[in-house]
């Protein structure tokens, strides 16, 4: 790390918990239309309208709700009652209204971090969404600054980098996700710090060994400092 | 206008056609839901609906979609049936998907100021759906930059002509609604020109006589040349 000035950091489920929000909510509908099909069809459907929805809904929990309401009527042929679709309705509110659960040891990570280096967030999806979410965090104010983009990928990075004025192989990245924090940055010349979340979405699974000369791999963030710091000293 | 160095244009019913995409998806939803309450009904429950959820959802496409299955399943007393849910979720779709229709006029009118002005767009709402219908209008290339914001209030047009490198009092902003698009740019020195939409959004209605030196009104967005390159002879 001796040549890193800056560390950028993933926020969902790398800041704070938000994947547990979608697997309690696709549970919940699992068990709405239960009477209708098996869990593994259920999950196939809705992957596949998630997929075709992509492009005009984009990532988020909105699209997110809509994609489960189009797959309880595609599952229920149109049987599903409309307290049942009430019912997803309010489920994707709930997640949108959830309260933000950050990670353990994090303001500690970022607390010791801070007189050393440059911190920044980088978060991907809704930017309302995203929004309220680092509101509700507290942890704005140990940020340079917070940008939401709309795609993980090098382009994205490079823009970034260069508002920063850090070109990027004096940047880390730390995040949980291979194809959205670790893979574009390490194409950049970046360095990138990766930290597997428990549950990790299925858009994302795109996990194999990584071997790279500018790749580390943690299992908690509280590993951070000490590679931080140390390399400072 | 001789002070003027560059204008902004607002997008949504400025630049291209949006809204009759709502009013039509608005007139269809009243007409699936005519069985359960009257029109004025309709158009009341869903105001509250869409204002109750906001905080939630912000503007754009998806979150009116879900406001108006909210709305359809209230209105119905959890009668209408997944048939009918699932055209509204398609209504949704189709605005998302709709092409983009340029107003009359416009290209002739960006021709004419490009060797004169700056031109920017500044648009409001969700980021995936303003940036796909920015490349469907094909008019990006007229423009320095296309910025999306979540707000358009003193604040985010404050932001932008400092990015822009521009005091707000050599700025000019055209649009077609008073609190986004004229206002905001009025309170910061700014010049605002209102060019009305036919239909206006119902969350739009502050429509009262404008008397500001800095204010002008047009009919039609071909009368913005004379006015802008008059000044410069």
């Amino acid at each position: 790390m001796k040549d890193i000035v800056a560390i950028a950091f993933d926020a969902d489920d790398t800041l704070w918990h938000t994947q547990h929000l979608f697997e309690d909510a696709q549970a919940r509908v699992t068990e709405i239309l239960h009477k209708y099909a098996s869990p593994e069809k259920i999950r196939e459907t809705f992957h596949a309208t998630d997929k075709k929805n992509f492009r005009l809904f984009g990532y988020g929990v909105k699209g997110f709700t809509l994609s489960k309401i189009e797959t309880a009527i595609e599952i229920s042929d149109q049987q599903i009652s409309a307290a049942d679709i009430h019912e997803i309705v309010m489920l994707g509110k709930s997640i949108l209204d959830a309260p933000v659960n950050v990670l353990d040891g994090i303001e500690e990570v970022l607390r010791a971090l801070r007189p050393t280096y440059r911190l920044f967030m980088i978060t991907k999806g809704d930017v309302l969404d995203q929004r309220n979410k680092i509101e509700k965090s507290k942890l704005e104010p140990y940020f340079e600054r917070a940008d939401v983009v709309q795609e993980k990928d090098a382009a994205a990075y490079g823009t970034l980098f260069r508002e920063y004025g850090i070109a990027p192989e004096h940047m880390a990245m730390v995040g949980n996700s291979l194809p959205s924090d670790i893979f574009p940055v390490l194409e950049l010349g970046g360095l990138a710090i990766h930290i597997p979340y428990s549950v990790t979405a299925h858009f994302e699974h795109a996990e194999q060994p990584v071997s790279h000369p500018r790749f580390h791999h943690m299992q908690h963030i509280s590993e951070l400092p000490l590679l931080a710091l140390a390399a400072k000293n």
